[in-house]
């Protein structure tokens, strides 16, 4: 699977609305679909974005906008002002992230200063935006569900 | 760069002092080494690890092994739990990992009962378990340190 699959799964097994993807990727889109179609929810998927001009609406629709890099402020000195928006625009992708959006963001939020990957960087924001809410999740419309369990794998098919 | 690349830089980067990979793969334990030389800490890589060896060492010695599998118990519910514990071993692996290891484990692990990464979900696991602690850490001897900043790429070579 790759990177940017991992992404997509992420944010939405973690509260996401939605992914916005710039470039095409036309695999990525339809293996997000793919999940999304068998384990339910309403995540939404789509490429071909362009970033500047979905940043750019963001803002004007009165969203923020938080662009995780690890030469950004700290999460733990931003994380409570950054809850308090209802309307996060989150953008990701590490060494591919044009310089322009340093500018662009409301905030440069670092999941700690050391390389290592949007992925966890997304998931750690995630979780600590929500401060675990999005754990109690429900997927309406699910074909697929596993049951928690101790030891085994434990599926319903609904 | 690769998945597991990421699941080890993310392991050093919230607070793991190592990874044990089972499997031949000098790539990315070259590429996790080279960061923790440049970027300090003393994280240890090793590859070729026998994971059954490894986990039933681990028990013995005396430490707990937590599986992190979408089919596994909710981390919500046990995370207290776990962090009552001095050495973890935490095993990842999505769809590689054998079904011996549900029954090996101390505990088995969901990060949400929904699909999405072994790197968010040891990025989650972590950031619970350290309660956030690990965002302070030092990594003593970095030869490169990021400055956070509001909006630009500050380093410091040391």
């Amino acid at each position: 699977m790759r990177v940017t699959t991992h992404v997509g799964l992420t944010a939405r097994a973690l509260g996401a609305r939605g992914m916005l993807l710039a470039g095409r990727d036309s695999g990525v889109v339809k293996s997000i679909r793919d999940v999304a179609e068998r384990w339910g929810g309403d995540f939404r998927v789509e490429d071909q974005v362009s970033w500047k001009r979905c940043i750019l609406d963001w803002k004007d629709a009165g969203g923020v906008v938080v662009h995780l890099t690890m030469y950004g402020e700290r999460l733990q000195d931003r994380e409570d002002e950054i809850r308090g928006n209802d309307k996060i625009l989150v953008v990701v992708g590490a060494e591919k992230v044009p310089g322009e959006v340093f500018g662009l963001a409301d905030f440069n939020i670092a999941v700690t200063s050391q390389p290592h990957s949007e992925i966890s960087s997304l998931a750690v924001f995630l979780d600590r935006v929500f401060q675990g809410r999005e754990l109690e999740a429900a997927f309406p419309g699910a074909k697929i569900r596993i049951v928690p369990s101790r030891e085994g794998k434990i599926t319903e098919e609904q």
